[in-house]
């Protein structure tokens, strides 16, 4: 690698120089913050864990953006976290001992083998919150809230709610008797709206043409709140009436506590289904087309760690969120100390300090650009005074 | 692996549960503002990068502490980082488009291979500062300082300073004519104090008797401020004299602006050797062998980049610190919200809220804890008005 192109950077690997740095310290300050407010406590979980305990009870599409490393104590596989969810669900399973609600949040890099979408990252920020050991809908609307607050918190506002349930899609399978490889398979085909190609595989596998029709109905299943009343004959009989019956309940909460915030149902979109079970939410936002905050219901998780127990929760990418904010970090401008050994020179710096102010040292025999440095004032010796004076003009020119 | 092993995290991986988690936050905020405060910008360099970006210009200890990943849109070699402080030398040279002195601090997660000495922790959280463009002994002093009060802000007290200065060895090294495979095993047997075995070394290189001598007093040459005058007498006529100055300077300056922190000298202890190139330091507490802080001056390190300037700076393990740390978080406990859907209850638990105060919901049907939940008070509805009160014992008997 010569020398000219060894600072650059993997693609899909970014970094945040200060400017927007700040901008996310000062979001990531907010958004722990809130989450603290409303009873949610921080953990912080490793970086990389054992594959096993990294992809229990996740589908493969984590697993492929997973990267792995031996571990050289044990030879055994560890992975680098590509989601924190799984290991928030670990750590309130076993590390929480405590019967009742646990309310965790986090904030932690993960990383993708690969960028997720164009332009995707590989290292995203994800911040979320998670609620365990309640299995209401009351806790559905709970996050749905916080997430809706944490976006407008730094500064995302316009935000719409997409709403969907893959208990239904999970419910339809089950009666259909499929494997989980036809499963999969299936899902993949609904993802791209394939009607013709979900139709012959579930054809192929002797499935009812009652339950055929439910299955292609879902790709059509989305809009305002009249799909529910349409789900709700396309589907009768069909068993779902238990998911369906979430959705409205949780579209009427959503409608009173969220009033300013359009919703749209898509029962074909199973964005979560990775290792979600009931509710699934996304957050949209104007002119973006991807998901600004996406979370929703997975109870079964705990189970793989030995306590099963209802689980609901969002997460955000905090990094792209930095970059979509429309919060400005107000510009706090410093104040030059040129370099001076006198004892009430560093008191003074001392004391400015602990005001909140920034000084900024300079050094002996070194031309400060003082606007590179960022400061618009400098510490200087007035009648045996250390004080603080604008920087005049003439220094510049 | 059995469900009931599922939870078990590698050797030396750690993680951080609520009420250690929100130490760390909170010595997070402490540190950042207090960089801020003496004009050191933020940045965040990325969790990976190609190797060669890695481990430009340091030692092959680093290179043994990364761990490797195939990047699968290229398949070249990347790196987890081991060590934030090449990546942000990489940032000061090529991202930073500022000709002057350019100060950055970072905080964030390393991965290592292999833990650190007994105990030690694979997945540390670094946190540092780093001085670019400024090569005299006034920056020296200002990290030195930094680094001190960083560890005084977290509670961190009793600090006393090893110094030393890379720069010696290395002079004799050049002088001695060894090539860079001896000259690191002469380095791992001056670490282990083995004279003979370093004398022997030298000879077969056809070191002269005189600079074998000067090599192996590097042994010796430990304690307080006499270290220097003997090291004068001892090392003289060797061209190690500016290094000698250097150290003498700093340590009259850290007496003057550090008189409450006792120092040490160590001419033969090469921590920092991997990269550093000047003075360097290491901060210690009692009852504890490893550095709580460690730092030093790395002119060289930003010219694999194709920008050479001066540089030092300092860099704690934060999440080592928070369980030595004295700081105690006060248990800001919390106001239970019991369900309801009254909309006078929503304002009050929203102001509630932004004034600083954690609200947390209860669930209808649910019998909650609310000492698990941390609680002490709760939102009653008394006269029709939502209003905190105490919760009373009799809940709880």
């Amino acid at each position: 690698m010569p020398i000219t192109e060894r600072w650059l950077l993997p693609e899909g690997v970014g970094e945040l120089l200060p400017a927007e740095a700040e901008q996310l310290e000062c979001a990531r300050r907010v958004l722990i913050d809130l989450f603290h407010s409303w009873g949610y406590e921080l953990v912080v979980p490793p970086l990389i864990e054992y594959l096993e305990s990294l992809l229990t009870g996740v589908g493969t599409d984590l697993e492929l953006q997973t990267f792995k490393l031996t571990d050289q104590l044990t030879g055994r596989l560890m992975g680098v976290r590509a989601d924190i969810t799984p290991q928030v669900a670990r750590i309130a399973a076993h590390r929480i001992k405590r019967k009742g609600i646990i309310r965790l949040c986090y904030i932690g890099s993960v990383l993708h083998t690969l960028p997720q979408g164009l332009g995707g990252a590989r290292n995203p920020i994800q911040v979320g919150a998670e609620l365990y050991g309640h299995g209401g809908i009351e806790s559905d609307l709970e996050v749905l809230r916080l997430a809706l607050e944490a976006l407008e918190s730094v500064g995302i506002k316009q935000a719409h709610l997409d709403l969907g349930h893959v208990g239904i899609f999970r419910d339809l399978v089950s009666q259909a008797g499929l494997s989980s490889e036809e499963e999969y398979i299936l899902f993949d085909a609904l993802q791209r709206k394939a009607q013709d190609e979900m139709d012959l595989i579930l054809q192929n596998n002797g499935v009812s043409s009652k339950l055929r029709h439910m299955f292609t109905a879902l790709t059509n299943l989305n809009g305002g709140s009249e799909v529910l009343a349409e789900a709700e004959q396309v589907l009768t009989g069909s068993g779902v009436e238990h998911a369906l019956m979430t959705l409205k309940k949780v579209a009427v909460l959503a409608d009173k506590y969220l009033p300013q915030v359009p919703i749209h149902f898509d029962l074909g979109e199973l964005r979560g289904y990775r290792y979600h079970t009931g509710l699934v939410f996304a957050v949209y936002i104007p002119g973006r087309g991807q998901a600004v905050a996406q979370g929703g219901r997975y109870d079964d998780i705990g189970k793989v760690f030995g306590r099963a127990q209802p689980a609901t929760g969002f997460s955000i990418d905090l990094k792209e969120l930095v970059t979509l904010s429309s919060h400005t970090s107000a510009s706090c401008r410093g104040i030059y100390a040129p370099w001076s050994e006198d004892p009430a020179f560093e008191q003074e710096v001392a004391r400015l300090r602990q005001q909140g102010e920034q000084v900024v040292y300079g050094f002996p025999g070194i031309a400060n650009d003082f606007e590179e440095l960022d400061c618009n004032r400098e510490l200087v010796l007035e009648k045996g005074q250390w004080q603080v004076t604008e920087i005049r003009k003439r220094r510049r020119g």
